[in-house]
Protein backbone atom coordinates (compact mmCIF):
# COMPACT_ATOMS: atom_id res chain seq x y z
CA UNK A 1 0.00 0.00 0.00
CA UNK A 2 1.04 3.63 -1.03
CA UNK A 3 2.16 4.76 2.41
CA UNK A 4 0.76 8.54 0.89
CA UNK A 5 -2.04 6.98 0.09
CA UNK A 6 -2.55 5.55 3.73
CA UNK A 7 -2.07 8.86 5.41
CA UNK A 8 -4.40 10.82 3.14
CA UNK A 9 -6.91 7.92 4.20
CA UNK A 10 -5.79 8.19 7.88
CA UNK A 11 -6.34 12.32 8.19
CA UNK A 12 -9.35 12.15 6.66
CA UNK A 13 -10.61 9.59 9.13
CA UNK A 14 -9.32 11.56 12.02
CA UNK A 15 -10.79 14.77 10.66
CA UNK A 16 -14.32 12.82 10.31
CA UNK A 17 -14.06 11.37 14.06
CA UNK A 18 -12.76 14.44 15.53
CA UNK A 19 -15.90 16.27 14.43
CA UNK A 20 -18.52 13.86 14.28
CA UNK A 21 -17.57 11.11 17.13
CA UNK A 22 -15.76 13.23 20.16
CA UNK A 23 -17.18 11.35 23.36
CA UNK A 24 -16.21 11.90 26.95
CA UNK A 25 -14.81 8.00 27.24
CA UNK A 26 -11.08 9.00 28.05
CA UNK A 27 -10.81 4.98 27.51
CA UNK A 28 -12.27 5.11 23.67
CA UNK A 29 -10.87 7.90 22.18
CA UNK A 30 -8.88 9.10 19.44
CA UNK A 31 -5.31 8.17 21.46
CA UNK A 32 -7.30 4.82 21.67
CA UNK A 33 -7.72 4.51 17.94
CA UNK A 34 -4.24 5.36 17.28
CA UNK A 35 -2.61 3.22 19.48
CA UNK A 36 -4.64 0.39 17.89
CA UNK A 37 -4.11 1.44 14.14
CA UNK A 38 -0.04 1.45 15.17
CA UNK A 39 -0.45 -2.02 16.95
CA UNK A 40 -1.92 -3.52 13.52
CA UNK A 41 0.39 -1.74 11.90
CA UNK A 42 3.17 -3.30 14.32
CA UNK A 43 1.66 -7.14 13.86
CA UNK A 44 1.25 -7.05 10.31
CA UNK A 45 4.93 -5.83 9.76
CA UNK A 46 5.98 -9.39 12.21
CA UNK A 47 3.78 -11.43 10.68
CA UNK A 48 5.13 -10.53 6.76
CA UNK A 49 2.64 -7.99 5.94
CA UNK A 50 0.08 -10.91 4.86
CA UNK A 51 -2.91 -8.03 5.35
CA UNK A 52 -4.25 -5.11 3.40
CA UNK A 53 -3.11 -1.99 5.66
CA UNK A 54 -6.24 0.26 4.38
CA UNK A 55 -8.82 -2.35 5.36
CA UNK A 56 -6.46 -2.56 8.39
CA UNK A 57 -6.31 1.57 8.87
CA UNK A 58 -10.08 1.56 8.50
CA UNK A 59 -11.43 -0.66 10.70
CA UNK A 60 -9.03 0.30 13.50
CA UNK A 61 -10.19 4.09 13.53
CA UNK A 62 -13.89 2.84 13.13
CA UNK A 63 -14.36 -0.19 15.61
CA UNK A 64 -15.70 1.45 18.19
CA UNK A 65 -17.71 3.60 16.06
CA UNK A 66 -20.96 2.66 18.37
CA UNK A 67 -19.63 1.44 21.56
CA UNK A 68 -22.29 0.60 24.42
CA UNK A 69 -20.77 0.91 27.94
CA UNK A 70 -19.86 -2.62 29.30
CA UNK A 71 -22.85 -2.43 31.67
CA UNK A 72 -25.21 -2.09 28.53
CA UNK A 73 -27.65 -4.49 27.76
CA UNK A 74 -27.38 -4.66 24.28
CA UNK A 75 -23.37 -4.59 24.76
CA UNK A 76 -22.94 -8.02 22.23
CA UNK A 77 -24.28 -5.65 19.28
CA UNK A 78 -22.13 -2.89 19.38
CA UNK A 79 -19.82 -4.21 16.71
CA UNK A 80 -22.50 -5.13 14.52
CA UNK A 81 -23.49 -1.38 14.39
CA UNK A 82 -20.10 -0.17 13.93
CA UNK A 83 -19.53 -2.49 11.09
CA UNK A 84 -22.99 -1.52 9.84
CA UNK A 85 -22.53 2.28 10.16
CA UNK A 86 -18.81 2.12 9.19
CA UNK A 87 -19.96 0.18 5.71
CA UNK A 88 -22.76 3.10 5.37
CA UNK A 89 -20.39 6.18 6.15
CA UNK A 90 -17.35 4.59 3.72
CA UNK A 91 -20.23 4.40 0.71
CA UNK A 92 -22.10 7.33 1.21
CA UNK A 93 -19.13 10.21 3.12
CA UNK A 94 -15.90 8.96 1.70
CA UNK A 95 -16.72 8.85 -1.59
CA UNK A 96 -13.34 8.19 -2.68
CA UNK A 97 -12.67 4.76 -0.75
CA UNK A 98 -11.90 1.73 -2.66
CA UNK A 99 -15.38 -0.08 -2.72
CA UNK A 100 -14.10 -3.66 -3.16
CA UNK A 101 -12.78 -2.94 0.42
CA UNK A 102 -15.62 -1.91 2.15
CA UNK A 103 -17.23 -6.21 2.73
CA UNK A 104 -13.81 -6.94 4.41
CA UNK A 105 -13.30 -3.77 6.75
CA UNK A 106 -17.22 -4.72 7.95
CA UNK A 107 -16.49 -8.60 8.54
CA UNK A 108 -12.51 -7.05 10.46
CA UNK A 109 -15.41 -4.75 12.77
CA UNK A 110 -18.09 -7.14 13.49
CA UNK A 111 -15.90 -9.69 14.50
CA UNK A 112 -13.25 -7.77 16.67
CA UNK A 113 -14.86 -7.94 19.61
CA UNK A 114 -14.55 -10.10 22.34
CA UNK A 115 -18.79 -10.74 23.02
CA UNK A 116 -19.61 -10.84 19.39
CA UNK A 117 -18.51 -13.86 19.84
CA UNK A 118 -17.90 -14.46 15.76
CA UNK A 119 -15.11 -15.95 14.25
CA UNK A 120 -12.26 -14.04 12.65
CA UNK A 121 -12.22 -15.13 9.16
CA UNK A 122 -9.53 -12.72 7.57
CA UNK A 123 -6.02 -11.90 8.69
CA UNK A 124 -7.26 -8.22 8.73
CA UNK A 125 -9.89 -9.44 11.34
CA UNK A 126 -7.12 -11.85 13.81
CA UNK A 127 -5.13 -8.66 13.82
CA UNK A 128 -7.09 -6.00 14.46
CA UNK A 129 -8.82 -8.46 17.11
CA UNK A 130 -5.31 -8.58 18.83
CA UNK A 131 -4.36 -4.96 18.19
CA UNK A 132 -7.34 -4.18 19.96
CA UNK A 133 -6.89 -6.71 22.86
CA UNK A 134 -3.03 -5.04 23.15
CA UNK A 135 -5.11 -1.93 24.92
CA UNK A 136 -6.65 -3.87 27.68
CA UNK A 137 -2.91 -5.30 28.89
CA UNK A 138 0.19 -3.54 30.18
CA UNK A 139 0.43 -0.22 31.82
CA UNK A 140 -2.78 1.19 29.51
CA UNK A 141 -4.56 -1.81 30.05
CA UNK A 142 -4.37 -1.16 33.93
CA UNK A 143 -5.02 2.18 33.44
CA UNK A 144 -8.32 1.54 31.07
CA UNK A 145 -9.72 -1.17 33.36
CA UNK A 146 -9.99 1.36 36.68
CA UNK A 147 -10.88 4.53 34.25
CA UNK A 148 -13.80 2.57 33.04
CA UNK A 149 -14.94 0.98 36.45
CA UNK A 150 -14.86 4.60 37.04
CA UNK A 151 -17.00 5.93 34.67
CA UNK A 152 -19.81 3.03 35.79
CA UNK A 153 -19.19 4.31 39.14
CA UNK A 154 -18.40 0.81 40.75
CA UNK A 155 -15.96 -0.97 42.71
CA UNK A 156 -12.14 -0.80 42.28
CA UNK A 157 -12.19 -4.78 44.22
CA UNK A 158 -13.64 -6.44 46.41
CA UNK A 159 -11.35 -5.48 50.03
CA UNK A 160 -12.64 -8.08 51.94
CA UNK A 161 -11.24 -11.23 49.00
CA UNK A 162 -9.39 -8.89 46.37
CA UNK A 163 -8.87 -12.35 44.24
CA UNK A 164 -12.53 -14.05 44.49
CA UNK A 165 -11.38 -17.36 45.77
CA UNK A 166 -14.39 -17.68 48.14
CA UNK A 167 -17.25 -15.55 46.60
CA UNK A 168 -18.10 -15.38 42.66
CA UNK A 169 -16.55 -12.97 40.40
CA UNK A 170 -18.27 -10.40 39.34
CA UNK A 171 -16.50 -7.53 37.07
CA UNK A 172 -19.25 -5.12 36.80
CA UNK A 173 -18.99 -4.62 40.39
CA UNK A 174 -15.25 -4.72 41.13
CA UNK A 175 -12.54 -3.70 38.64
CA UNK A 176 -9.90 -6.04 39.55
CA UNK A 177 -12.18 -9.34 38.94
CA UNK A 178 -11.99 -7.89 35.20
CA UNK A 179 -8.11 -9.28 35.26
CA UNK A 180 -9.43 -13.28 35.80
CA UNK A 181 -12.68 -13.04 34.20
CA UNK A 182 -11.27 -11.61 30.88
CA UNK A 183 -7.81 -9.91 31.02
CA UNK A 184 -5.54 -12.51 31.91
CA UNK A 185 -7.18 -15.42 29.13
CA UNK A 186 -6.23 -12.96 26.14
CA UNK A 187 -2.63 -14.20 25.51
CA UNK A 188 -3.98 -17.59 25.10
CA UNK A 189 -6.81 -15.87 22.76
CA UNK A 190 -4.18 -14.11 20.72
CA UNK A 191 -4.68 -14.99 16.90
CA UNK A 192 -1.23 -14.09 15.52
CA UNK A 193 2.24 -15.27 16.90
CA UNK A 194 3.66 -11.48 17.09
CA UNK A 195 0.15 -10.70 19.44
CA UNK A 196 0.27 -13.37 21.73
CA UNK A 197 4.17 -12.86 22.74
CA UNK A 198 3.21 -9.09 23.32
CA UNK A 199 0.03 -10.23 25.51
CA UNK A 200 1.82 -12.91 27.56
CA UNK A 201 4.55 -10.01 28.80
CA UNK A 202 1.80 -7.63 29.14
CA UNK A 203 -0.98 -10.05 30.89
CA UNK A 204 2.47 -10.38 33.42
CA UNK A 205 2.60 -6.86 33.75
CA UNK A 206 -1.11 -7.33 34.93
CA UNK A 207 -0.07 -9.92 37.54
CA UNK A 208 2.61 -8.40 38.94
CA UNK A 209 0.29 -5.24 39.25
CA UNK A 210 -2.07 -7.06 40.99
CA UNK A 211 -0.14 -8.99 43.51
CA UNK A 212 0.85 -6.00 44.57
CA UNK A 213 -2.01 -4.07 44.90
CA UNK A 214 -3.37 -7.45 46.95
CA UNK A 215 -0.02 -7.07 49.85
CA UNK A 216 -1.36 -3.08 49.52
CA UNK A 217 -4.85 -4.22 50.88
CA UNK A 218 -3.67 -6.21 53.29
CA UNK A 219 -1.69 -3.31 54.91
CA UNK A 220 1.93 -4.85 53.51
CA UNK A 221 3.59 -1.42 51.68
CA UNK B 1 -5.82 2.25 74.48
CA UNK B 2 -8.32 -1.14 75.08
CA UNK B 3 -8.29 -2.95 71.92
CA UNK B 4 -11.86 -4.26 72.88
CA UNK B 5 -12.86 -0.30 73.17
CA UNK B 6 -11.39 0.47 70.02
CA UNK B 7 -12.84 -2.38 68.11
CA UNK B 8 -16.07 -1.84 69.76
CA UNK B 9 -15.73 2.25 68.14
CA UNK B 10 -14.89 0.88 64.96
CA UNK B 11 -17.84 -1.38 64.65
CA UNK B 12 -19.78 1.63 65.69
CA UNK B 13 -18.68 3.85 62.66
CA UNK B 14 -18.59 1.45 59.93
CA UNK B 15 -22.64 0.41 60.90
CA UNK B 16 -23.42 3.92 60.60
CA UNK B 17 -21.12 4.80 57.41
CA UNK B 18 -22.61 1.49 56.01
CA UNK B 19 -26.05 3.24 56.71
CA UNK B 20 -25.81 7.19 56.43
CA UNK B 21 -22.70 7.47 54.04
CA UNK B 22 -23.02 5.05 51.49
CA UNK B 23 -21.90 6.83 48.05
CA UNK B 24 -20.83 5.11 44.83
CA UNK B 25 -17.37 6.83 44.34
CA UNK B 26 -15.31 3.53 45.08
CA UNK B 27 -12.00 5.37 45.59
CA UNK B 28 -13.68 7.07 48.68
CA UNK B 29 -15.70 4.10 49.98
CA UNK B 30 -15.48 1.37 53.22
CA UNK B 31 -12.56 -0.12 51.69
CA UNK B 32 -10.79 3.55 52.26
CA UNK B 33 -11.43 4.13 55.54
CA UNK B 34 -10.37 0.54 56.40
CA UNK B 35 -7.27 0.72 54.86
CA UNK B 36 -6.06 4.27 56.41
CA UNK B 37 -7.16 2.96 59.87
CA UNK B 38 -4.94 0.42 59.13
CA UNK B 39 -2.21 2.92 57.82
CA UNK B 40 -2.54 4.80 60.70
CA UNK B 41 -1.70 2.12 62.85
CA UNK B 42 0.92 1.10 61.09
CA UNK B 43 2.18 4.24 61.34
CA UNK B 44 1.25 4.91 64.85
CA UNK B 45 2.83 1.58 65.46
CA UNK B 46 6.60 2.04 63.99
CA UNK B 47 6.72 5.65 65.46
CA UNK B 48 6.76 4.39 68.95
CA UNK B 49 2.52 4.89 69.93
CA UNK B 50 3.08 9.20 70.20
CA UNK B 51 -0.95 9.22 69.14
CA UNK B 52 -4.02 8.54 70.53
CA UNK B 53 -5.41 5.26 68.65
CA UNK B 54 -9.06 6.18 68.97
CA UNK B 55 -8.60 9.63 68.00
CA UNK B 56 -6.82 8.16 65.03
CA UNK B 57 -9.45 5.46 64.26
CA UNK B 58 -12.32 8.60 64.39
CA UNK B 59 -10.37 10.75 62.32
CA UNK B 60 -9.84 7.55 59.75
CA UNK B 61 -13.46 6.67 59.48
CA UNK B 62 -14.80 10.23 58.95
CA UNK B 63 -12.09 12.45 57.10
CA UNK B 64 -13.98 12.51 53.83
CA UNK B 65 -17.38 12.41 55.29
CA UNK B 66 -17.61 15.35 53.30
CA UNK B 67 -15.84 14.80 49.93
CA UNK B 68 -16.15 16.93 46.72
CA UNK B 69 -15.11 16.12 43.51
CA UNK B 70 -12.07 16.64 42.43
CA UNK B 71 -12.94 19.38 39.85
CA UNK B 72 -15.65 20.83 42.39
CA UNK B 73 -15.56 24.47 43.00
CA UNK B 74 -15.65 24.04 47.18
CA UNK B 75 -13.09 21.21 47.37
CA UNK B 76 -10.47 22.80 49.50
CA UNK B 77 -13.44 23.14 51.96
CA UNK B 78 -14.30 19.55 52.20
CA UNK B 79 -12.01 18.97 55.14
CA UNK B 80 -13.31 21.72 57.12
CA UNK B 81 -16.74 20.59 56.43
CA UNK B 82 -16.23 17.10 57.36
CA UNK B 83 -14.85 18.03 60.47
CA UNK B 84 -17.64 20.33 61.94
CA UNK B 85 -19.77 17.47 60.64
CA UNK B 86 -18.18 14.84 62.44
CA UNK B 87 -17.80 16.93 65.80
CA UNK B 88 -21.56 17.47 65.61
CA UNK B 89 -22.01 13.73 64.85
CA UNK B 90 -19.79 12.54 67.50
CA UNK B 91 -21.78 14.85 70.20
CA UNK B 92 -25.29 14.10 69.04
CA UNK B 93 -24.85 10.72 67.47
CA UNK B 94 -22.40 8.77 69.70
CA UNK B 95 -23.23 9.89 73.18
CA UNK B 96 -20.73 7.68 75.08
CA UNK B 97 -17.96 9.33 72.74
CA UNK B 98 -15.32 10.95 75.35
CA UNK B 99 -16.13 14.41 74.88
CA UNK B 100 -12.21 15.73 75.55
CA UNK B 101 -10.80 14.37 72.11
CA UNK B 102 -13.02 15.51 69.83
CA UNK B 103 -11.23 19.19 69.37
CA UNK B 104 -8.19 16.37 68.60
CA UNK B 105 -10.40 14.49 66.05
CA UNK B 106 -11.57 17.99 64.32
CA UNK B 107 -7.86 19.07 63.89
CA UNK B 108 -6.78 15.51 62.51
CA UNK B 109 -9.27 15.93 59.86
CA UNK B 110 -9.71 19.64 59.28
CA UNK B 111 -5.18 19.14 58.65
CA UNK B 112 -5.30 15.97 56.71
CA UNK B 113 -6.66 17.45 53.27
CA UNK B 114 -3.78 18.79 50.50
CA UNK B 115 -6.05 21.35 49.49
CA UNK B 116 -6.78 23.22 53.01
CA UNK B 117 -3.59 24.02 52.99
CA UNK B 118 -3.29 24.41 56.85
CA UNK B 119 -0.20 23.14 59.45
CA UNK B 120 -0.76 19.64 61.42
CA UNK B 121 -0.10 20.84 65.20
CA UNK B 122 -0.66 16.87 66.43
CA UNK B 123 0.60 13.83 66.19
CA UNK B 124 -2.69 12.27 65.37
CA UNK B 125 -3.43 14.95 62.81
CA UNK B 126 0.40 13.71 61.10
CA UNK B 127 -0.19 10.71 60.80
CA UNK B 128 -3.54 10.95 59.40
CA UNK B 129 -2.14 12.56 56.75
CA UNK B 130 0.48 10.48 55.83
CA UNK B 131 -1.86 7.44 55.95
CA UNK B 132 -4.47 8.82 53.79
CA UNK B 133 -1.61 10.02 51.11
CA UNK B 134 -0.12 6.39 50.95
CA UNK B 135 -4.02 5.88 49.38
CA UNK B 136 -2.48 7.88 46.60
CA UNK B 137 0.62 6.09 45.95
CA UNK B 138 1.08 2.76 44.70
CA UNK B 139 -0.80 -0.05 42.77
CA UNK B 140 -3.81 1.76 44.81
CA UNK B 141 -2.73 5.30 43.88
CA UNK B 142 -2.78 4.07 40.07
CA UNK B 143 -5.93 2.50 40.08
CA UNK B 144 -7.62 5.12 42.11
CA UNK B 145 -5.78 8.47 39.55
CA UNK B 146 -7.55 6.50 36.49
CA UNK B 147 -10.55 5.48 38.67
CA UNK B 148 -11.09 9.24 39.24
CA UNK B 149 -10.39 10.46 36.27
CA UNK B 150 -13.09 7.55 34.84
CA UNK B 151 -15.13 9.59 37.40
CA UNK B 152 -14.93 13.17 35.57
CA UNK B 153 -14.58 12.06 32.14
CA UNK B 154 -11.63 13.29 31.69
CA UNK B 155 -8.65 12.08 29.73
CA UNK B 156 -6.10 9.56 30.76
CA UNK B 157 -3.18 11.13 29.55
CA UNK B 158 -1.79 13.07 26.67
CA UNK B 159 -1.17 10.80 23.91
CA UNK B 160 1.49 13.60 21.54
CA UNK B 161 3.11 14.35 25.10
CA UNK B 162 2.14 11.91 27.63
CA UNK B 163 4.99 13.37 30.50
CA UNK B 164 4.16 17.00 29.92
CA UNK B 165 7.25 18.45 28.45
CA UNK B 166 6.27 21.01 25.67
CA UNK B 167 2.64 21.98 27.63
CA UNK B 168 1.79 23.04 30.56
CA UNK B 169 0.23 20.23 32.62
CA UNK B 170 -3.15 19.92 33.94
CA UNK B 171 -4.46 17.22 35.91
CA UNK B 172 -8.17 18.25 35.58
CA UNK B 173 -7.67 16.74 31.68
CA UNK B 174 -5.17 14.20 31.95
CA UNK B 175 -4.92 12.00 34.53
CA UNK B 176 -1.35 10.89 33.91
CA UNK B 177 -0.28 14.69 35.21
CA UNK B 178 -1.68 14.45 38.32
CA UNK B 179 2.07 11.87 39.18
CA UNK B 180 4.09 14.92 38.98
CA UNK B 181 1.43 17.55 39.57
CA UNK B 182 0.86 15.80 43.08
CA UNK B 183 1.58 12.13 44.04
CA UNK B 184 5.40 12.15 42.92
CA UNK B 185 5.82 15.22 45.65
CA UNK B 186 4.09 13.10 48.88
CA UNK B 187 7.51 11.66 49.51
CA UNK B 188 9.08 15.09 50.42
CA UNK B 189 6.07 16.15 52.42
CA UNK B 190 5.31 13.19 54.81
CA UNK B 191 5.04 14.17 58.33
CA UNK B 192 6.52 10.53 60.10
CA UNK B 193 9.70 8.83 59.14
CA UNK B 194 7.85 5.81 58.62
CA UNK B 195 5.04 7.51 56.33
CA UNK B 196 8.17 9.04 54.73
CA UNK B 197 9.93 5.44 54.12
CA UNK B 198 6.91 3.80 52.64
CA UNK B 199 6.04 6.68 50.27
CA UNK B 200 9.08 6.88 48.96
CA UNK B 201 8.92 2.75 47.64
CA UNK B 202 5.38 3.51 46.60
CA UNK B 203 6.02 6.66 44.90
CA UNK B 204 8.93 5.01 42.90
CA UNK B 205 6.39 2.07 42.01
CA UNK B 206 4.55 5.25 40.47
CA UNK B 207 7.32 6.45 37.85
CA UNK B 208 8.02 2.57 36.62
CA UNK B 209 4.59 2.63 35.99
CA UNK B 210 4.78 5.94 33.92
CA UNK B 211 7.76 4.56 32.45
CA UNK B 212 5.81 1.83 31.10
CA UNK B 213 2.96 3.47 30.19
CA UNK B 214 4.96 5.93 28.23
CA UNK B 215 6.37 3.03 26.12
CA UNK B 216 3.37 1.63 25.39
CA UNK B 217 2.03 4.86 23.97
CA UNK B 218 4.61 4.56 21.79
CA UNK B 219 3.97 1.49 20.61
CA UNK B 220 6.79 0.05 22.77
CA UNK B 221 5.71 -3.49 24.64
Amino acid sequence: MDMQLLTYWQQQFISYLTTHANSDDGAHDMGHFNRVWQNCRAINQTEGNKADDLVLLTAAYFHDLVSFPKNHPDRSCSSLLSADQTAVLLKEHFTGFPADKIAAVHHAIHAHSFSAGIPTETYEAQILQDADRMEALGAIGIARTFYTAGLMHSSMFNAEDPMGENRPLNDSRYALDHFTVKLLQLPALMNTAAGKQMARANADYLVQFREKMCREITGEW
